[in-house]
C-alpha cells in the first residue's frame, strides 16, 4: 500500500527551525529532521540539502520537493525573484535564493509557496479544512502569517496575504511599540512569540500565564480575527504556532475578544454553527508546517 | 444595434438615495431616476417599483433586474432571508426584504448582491478593473463598503466582505469615538460622510477643505487600504464615493498614508508599476453605482 503513493519531500522553513520531511502524507511520514534556521542562509540549506540526502539514502528517492517558507517570498514565476525569500525582518536571510537553490540540488519539481499558504492547503487536504473554500489558517510563533483560501484558492494577487502586518485597534492604554521592524506595533509586532518575550523581558517559554503580556497578545489577534473575518467571510479560521501550542488557553481569548470586537455586527454563531469549532486549532497540530512542504511538493507533480 | 443586447432594470439601494436605472450598459442609459432612502423601507421600494414601471412603460420592459444594496445583505441562497438587509445601522432598515419583494414586482430573474459587489461587477466588465482578477472597489459614502475580487470571484465565504467595519490603528493622538453603532471607531466609524459631518459639527458638504476632520479621514482609510494591500494583495484599488467625489484630493492623501504606513514592507511603486493608477478612481465615476446594478442583472439572465 505505501508504495502506490509517490515518496515527497519537504522543508518548511521557519523563523527558528527549518523542518526537513519525508513520507506521503500524515499517516505516512518517514523521516523528519529539524535544523536550526540560524543567521546563515548558505550555510542552513547546505544543512538541508544533506539531511534530505541521507533520508534519501534511507528511504529511496523523493519525486518532487515541497518549500514552505516564512516569508515574504516572491511566488511571481516570471520573476527573476521568483522562490527567493525577500524582504523579511529575519537577519541575514533578506533576498535569499531558496526555492531554485533545492530545485538544482535535487532535480525534481519543487512546489514552493509561504509556511502558512502550505499548511492551509495541507489541512484542506488532510486536516480541519476539508471540504472549506474559504477559510484561514494563522501561525503564531516568532512571527505571526496567515494562509488565506478563498474561492478554493490561495489569494494570489501581485503577492500572497500578508495579513500579519496589519495594524490593528490597540488595547486601550497600551501604548508598548512592538517589534516589527517595519511596522512597530502590527499584529506580528505586539503578538508574535519575539514581542511577548520583547514585552515581558523574558524568553517567551519563562513568561508567566498571568503576565498581561499574553491578554495583550490576545487582544491583538483578537483584532486580526475581527480583520479576516471582515475581509473574506472565511467559514473556519484555524489557529496553530508554537505560542499557541506552548499556550492553548489563548484560543478561547482570542475568541471572547472577536466576539467582543465584532459587537453583534455578525452572528458569527448563527453563521458558523459553533464558535468554538469556528476559531479552532489546527487538526494536523503541529504536524500543520512541514506537512504543508509535503502538499506543496503533491501539488507540483 | 441597441436591439442586440437585452434591456436591463437595475435599483442601487443607498444610504442616501435609491437610484433605478434601465438601459444596457454605460453606454446605452436610457432612464435614471432617484429617490431618496429615507427610513420607510416599504414606502422607498413602493416608489422604486413606480419609477421602474414608468420607465418601462417609456422603453419596453427589461428582461432582468439588478439589486445593489447597502449592507449587510444576505447572499445565502438557502437561507429564509436571502435577500434582505440585514443587521445594517440605517434607521428603519434592519431586516427589510428587498430582492423577493422586487422579484414579485416584476417577474423576471432578479440579481442581488451588495452595492460595492455590485460596483466592482461593473468596473470589471466596463470600468478600470477589466482583465483584472484581483483587485478592490470602496466607496466612501453615508458609509464605507469594499467589493473585494479575489482570484476572479467576489469573495464570498459565509457572507459578503465588510472590510469598512475593520478596527483599524488611530493616528496618534486621535481619541475621537466615531459614529459606527457597532464598533465606534471603525473606518466607517471614521472616515464616511456620516462621521466627517459629526466630527466637524457641520454637514460633510461644509465642512472646510483645512478642517482636520478631513485629514483624519484619510488616515483611517489609509488603514483600510494597508489593511487591503496585506488581505489579498489586490492589483488595483478603486476607491469612489460622494465624499472621494467631493474631495478628490483625499485620494493623495490616502496614497501617502498607505505608503507611509507600510514603511517599505512591500514595494507596492514596483509591484504595482505606479501608485497612482494603483489606488485610483474608479473608471465608471458616479455611475459605478448604478452600473453595477446593470451588472448585476446581466449577470441574473
Amino acid at each position: 500500500m505505501r508504495d502506490s503513493k509517490p515518496l515527497l519531500g519537504g522543508v518548511e522553513l521557519g523563523g527558528t527551525k527549518c523542518v526537513c520531511i519525508l513520507g506521503t502524507g500524515p499517516d505516512d511520514i518517514r523521516a523528519q529532521v529539524s535544523v536550526p534556521t540560524g543567521n546563515d542562509p548558505a550555510a542552513t540549506l547546505g544543512r538541508i540539502e544533506h539531511v534530505l540526502r541521507e533520508a534519501v539514502a534511507t528511504h529511496g528517492p523523493f519525486h518532487a520537493l515541497g518549500v514552505a517558507s516564512f516569508g515574504p517570498v516572491d511566488l511571481t514565476r516570471s520573476s527573476p525573484t521568483y522562490g527567493f525569500i525577500t524582504s523579511t525582518p529575519k537577519l541575514g536571510w533578506r533576498n535569499t535564493r531558496v526555492a531554485g537553490r533545492l530545485a538544482q540540488a535535487f532535480d525534481v519539481p519543487v512546489g514552493f509557496d509561504t509556511d502558512v499558504d502550505g499548511a492551509a492547503l495541507a489541512e484542506h487536504r488532510w486536516g480541519a479544512a476539508r471540504n472549506l473554500e474559504d477559510f484561514a489558517y494563522i501561525t503564531v510563533g516568532t512571527g505571526v502569517g496567515v494562509g488565506l483560501v478563498a474561492g478554493g484558492r490561495l489569494v494570489r494577487g501581485f503577492s500572497h496575504s500578508e495579513l500579519g502586518h496589519v495594524r490593528v485597534a490597540r488595547k486601550f492604554g497600551d501604548d508598548w511599540r512592538g517589534v516589527c521592524e517595519f511596522h512597530g506595533d502590527c499584529v506580528e509586532g505586539l503578538a508574535s512569540g519575539v514581542a511577548i518575550a520583547a514585552r515581558a523581558g523574558l524568553p517567551a517559554h519563562r513568561v508567566p500565564a498571568d503576565h498581561p503580556a499574553w491578554a495583550l497578545a490576545a487582544h491583538a489577534l483578537s483584532q486580526l480575527l475581527h480583520t479576516l473575518v471582515l475581509a473574506t467571510a472565511p467559514r473556519r479560521i484555524l489557529v496553530g504556532g508554537g505560542v499557541i501550542e506552548a499556550r492553548p488557553a489563548l484560543l478561547e481569548q482570542i475568541r471572547r475578544g472577536l466576539l467582543s470586537s465584532l459587537n453583534g455586527y455578525l452572528d458569527l454563531q448563527a453563521l458558523t454553527g459553533s464558535i468554538d469549532r469556528y476559531i479552532a486549532a489546527p487538526g494536523l497540530g503541529q504536524l500543520a508546517g512541514p506537512l504543508g512542504a509535503l502538499a506543496l511538493a503533491a501539488d507540483a507533480i
